[in-house]
């Protein structure tokens, strides 16, 4: 490339794209460290956008109709981090770059979320950017169909890398946002040509212009170092009804000695490389010192939206009261006031009708009265609609003649349903659930893991949640979801027990401000179990006691789900016999841990009694309540699955693999 | 359609192909559970292909050099069933077929590979078919090159539905195939346009045409119930050099009341529908009964390869001893006889020289010393092959000029590459190895599942195992992996503390027949451990006491991988204070857990030792060999990681997670 002709084709672009790549080789120079070769690649198409396009000011990052900026290619962390400074974020300040990767800043290694209010999201494992980015614009469609464009009206722009668009995580993405038309969404595709093992071609040759088209794209090409192509593609991606992908051909690491080889994805640390690279562009000032002029060109940029904040703020304060205060509300992720009531209102007539209902259906019961009361909510299910009970009437379809709908037929993506789900968490307003079979859960993990990272409280309803499927079979059937959930950190694993502990449940994951929920329910039918209507949600305590020991307590159980069933018929056994048992149902393991030590020596008593945990799963993560605690042993067993399950009907296979009242009974008897 | 008209014009594969629909309604109708639709519109498709292009042998079903068939769309199980019925398959007599879906018959709801010799692979969940089919084609390739084409020449034909192709992993699979130009490889997409929740339209508008060329495959498109067509594509699809996608344009549940809607992709059990459908067809036998000459004609089918088989049988017993010795070798996963001694000369080196390496540098130390002398090891990375270690220098690289190159570029699809991998097992003759960030197990998850359910010993490297990996920050740093793959069933995780165990660990993995290991290996430097040599597998026996108290043993530390230098500073520090340490390294919980019970108290003596384990992850799975066992408590604690992890230089991470000697010394003080 020739920079000297680049810059002085349009010097003060020039300055302002060479501040962003000064600025990440000196902070990746500091933490010796980091990625350097796509904030210089980029920084061209990001100035251009930045100064003529994103609607932004950066004294209000969290204004809820600015445009969201998504970096997929996360890794590029130092051109978000360098703009953010640049343009005056006062939460990036000039010490912030340089503690880049280093603790307690908000400069980590890649974007999170959690550490700064203009970080949309959190990105770094590939494509996840790109999957959320669906989530952001079609919460925008949604909103902008209930509240008008004068409240929302704003584009999503993302950067995505080649490893992006390699993840099979953007397939699902790109055949989404194509289907449902979402023409606010426009993804800078960073073409440098350039993996981490070498050239694209090693390992890829598609043609990524055909392969967006083929999913319903407007795909512009453009060299990504001229500023004028930039603008008019920026220019021409805002019109029409297609998502708009623009392949912006880059150099990697451009002007540096490693330019367009695999060594510039990574730090570019060597001094006099650095300087060279520095001199070639025409940077004469010394590490993180930015010349006044370019800086304060920066700063009005920063400045550029306040105006049309202002007027923003007019308009919404000119709606009506009630549309602005449900507006207000969805975005602090609170919910209505008389959800309380109604949750109280459907346990009490549960209680007294006691049906018999697979939980998935109980769950669908609960959408029913929940969903007329929060409009935040939107349902979808990745092709398992009927399985899942995830739609209900009052809802409509979301489709591109009816942005109202607030139920999406995600088709078979796990993945891109749940990354995008994240998504509508993380643009606001809007509250998503969304459901597949839960041994499914391992296509959405990646965006299941995020949702704990970002403490979003994204719903994840996981229906056919044991042997309980019966004939589909083992690969169909979870044995281990339920330790991988509850194994991952900020994450609610719910296994209500009936419908009211499927009320409770919900209840908690639609009051949840920063953590996921997943919801593991069962495919076939279950007792309701709570007759006896109580206003507290017990299943927020984790773990109570459902039924007491008559005479001297010799046995605890402590089921979960549908084994709970199978804990009150073995305890009706050994109190038959004598033996005084209390069983224990235990929806939640993360809320029961964090009870008071008090309350959860009042559920699991230390002394002598036996105990029995019983689920239809893995005994992984079960121990801490059967074994030995506070000095104290117990002598414990554990009723569930230790292998893959098998097809054949779901009562022969309770039976073949011994989850059963006589089994519960027979081991308590061995261990009394 | 007009079915009249069908059955006229080709009377002979009418029949053929009714039979195929025949039995699905009936077997389906008997199990009251299943999917009829799938197999009713592809068994035009299926009877053409195992009629006029299919080489195989029914007799023969494990018949190296057979064209493999793999039924993506799993959930059509029936069409297998009944294709390996009709033809002759020992394994499936009709019994098998009245037992569809019910516990003890091969015939699952899903097609299981360890079930029936016949089914290649296990799917249902969706895509993954279409993915394992890359690796057996990869497989073919190489396998081709390396033995010559008069003993591996086949081709691979895959039936995939629109589930398959909405799934991510099917974009990660298909621009593998493109890549590589595996021109063997013919996928048949069943292209009825529906799909659970209703149409596709619903969800999906993909032009799947555009979208496969794009990729660089070949694509024709057909009526897939005509079956002229349907054997004119096939004999297109099997020339040129690019895989091919035939789009053959069905009708789920032919002839049926169902036909064309989502509730034909289900079970179709009403006694009268079921009637009217085989009228309709002309098929005027009872349940389960197929026309003697239809049945005839199938066999003949079955015998068609059997004179193709012997002659091949003659070419491979012309080829040299020791290549045919080794290709029956590498068919039956046995590991070369040398591999032991190669092991152990590797060890006693290792543990003289004492290097101090990071484990994923350990790792590529064994592989150098194995990939030479086990020419069925293919290695590979998800494009992070500097950082996974899997690259040595003998090994070449797989590409369209290089069939013989047994190291993949995978690019960032580590979904891909995993069920790939898979693929290549199945397919028989290679021993696959694959590389990426622990962290991103997430993305392979699906495929490593299957690994474990399938019984194939897939090796996954996973590098980056920790904290450890720094400033890359929480999205990068796995806290639940090793949790999550300990969850699963059948699997060995391996968390090597040295180079030694790390040897050890290779050599279970390369010799393990029927369970996928999972290598965890550190980005940062760990000493060696393992100083004494020994010839002995310490690593075979999951734990072993690596250092012993010093007089009285009044703490047991038990430590995986980096952690197990925590554990020896702790002890030093302890023992100093004249506390009894000993220190237990346990790199594979799995087969610790296999040893008998008196090895295990050898290890872990009852007692009252307080017990601390270390390993910086979660503590789930852990509690095992913790807390109280055989009815006596233990003090206990843990030492690891509680939350997601935070961007910063390592060694800071361990301190501020207070991962520490430090730490340990101090709970087993408060402990004592």
């Amino acid at each position: 490339m020739d920079l000297k002709a680049l810059a002085k084709a349009n010097p003060d672009h020039w300055s302002k794209a060479t501040a962003i790549r000064a600025l990440t080789l000196d902070a990746v120079a500091a933490a010796n460290s980091g990625h350097s070769g796509m904030p210089m690649g980029m920084a061209d198409v990001a100035t251009v956008l930045f100064e003529k396009h994103l609607k932004f000011d950066a004294s209000a990052p969290n204004w809820p109709d600015r445009d969201r900026f998504i970096l997929s290619a996360g890794h590029g962390s130092m051109l978000l981090y360098s703009l953010l400074h640049l343009v005056g974020d006062v939460q990036f300040p000039l010490e912030e770059l340089k503690n880049f990767r280093q603790a307690g800043a908000r400069t980590a290694g890649h974007p999170e979320n959690f550490l700064a209010d203009a970080i949309e999201t959190t990105t770094g494992p590939l494509g996840q950017g790109l999957a959320n980015s669906v989530g952001f614009a079609m919460a925008e469609e949604m909103q902008r169909a209930q509240y008008g464009r004068k409240v929302v009206d704003h584009y999503t722009y993302v950067i995505a890398g080649d490893g992006c668009l390699m993840e099979g995580v953007s397939q699902e993405a790109i055949t989404l946002a194509g289907r449902h038309k979402l023409g606010k969404l426009i993804v800078m595709w960073d073409n440098n040509n350039i993996t981490i093992d070498g050239t694209v071609e090693l390992s890829d040759r598609t043609d990524q212009v055909s392969r967006f088209k083929s999913a319903g794209w407007q795909v512009l090409e453009i060299d990504g170092h001229n500023p004028e192509e930039i603008d008019a593609a920026l220019t021409q991606a805002k019109k029409g009804s297609k998502p708009t992908m623009i392949a912006c051909k880059t150099h990697i690491a451009l002007g540096h000695a490693a330019q367009d080889t695999s060594k510039g994805h990574g730090a570019l640390t060597d001094p006099e490389q650095l300087q060279a690279a520095k001199a070639a562009y025409g940077w004469t000032t010394g590490p993180f010192e930015i010349p006044a002029d370019v800086k304060l060109a920066w700063e009005e940029i920063g400045k550029r939206g306040a105006a049309e904040h202002a007027e923003w703020q007019t308009r919404i304060e000119a709606i009506s009261n009630t549309k602005r205060a449900q507006f207000e509300r969805a975005y602090a992720l609170d919910a209505p006031k008389k959800l309380s009531a109604t949750i109280k209102a459907f346990k009490k007539q549960m209680s007294e009708s006691a049906p018999k209902l697979a939980t998935r259906a109980s769950s669908e019961k609960v959408l029913e009265v929940v969903n007329p009361i929060m409009p935040e909510t939107v349902g979808g299910s990745a092709d398992l609609t009927g399985s899942n009970n995830t739609k209900t009437g009052d809802l409509g379809v979301f489709d591109v003649d009816n942005r109202k709908g607030r139920y999406v037929y995600w088709g078979i993506r796990e993945h891109g349903m749940s990354s995008a789900m994240n998504g509508m968490v993380l643009h606001g307003g809007i509250r998503p659930y969304g459901g597949t079979f839960m041994c499914f859960t391992d296509y959405a993990r990646p965006a299941m893991r995020l949702a704990a990272l970002m403490q979003v409280p994204t719903v994840f309803v996981m229906t056919h949640d044991s042997i309980g499927l019966g004939e589909d079979g083992p690969t169909h059937q979870p044995v281990e979801h339920l330790a991988i959930s509850r194994a991952t950190p900020n994450t609610y694993v719910f296994r209500p027990a009936d419908t009211i502990e499927t009320a409770e449940a919900w209840e908690i994951a639609l009051t949840s401000k920063s953590t996921p929920s997943v919801l593991s329910l069962t495919r076939q039918g279950l007792p309701t179990v709570r007759t006896e209507h109580k206003n507290k949600n017990l299943t927020a305590q984790g773990a109570y006691v459902l039924a007491e020991a008559v005479g001297k307590r010799q046995v605890i159980l402590i089921a979960t789900g549908s084994e709970v069933e199978v804990a009150l018929k073995a305890r009706e056994a050994l109190q038959a016999d004598g033996i005084g048992t209390r069983v224990v149902s235990m929806p939640c393991m993360e809320l029961f841990a964090e009870q008071d030590e008090a309350y959860r020596r009042r559920v699991l008593p230390a002394g002598s009694a036996v105990r029995i945990g019983i689920e239809a799963a893995v005994r992984q993560g079960w121990d801490q309540w059967l074994l030995g605690e506070r000095g104290r042993a117990n002598k414990a067993d554990f009723v569930g699955m230790d292998r893959f399950g098998a097809s054949a009907p779901a009562e022969e296979l309770f039976e073949k693999f011994g989850i059963t009242a006589e089994t519960v009974v027979a081991k308590a008897k061995v261990l009394l």
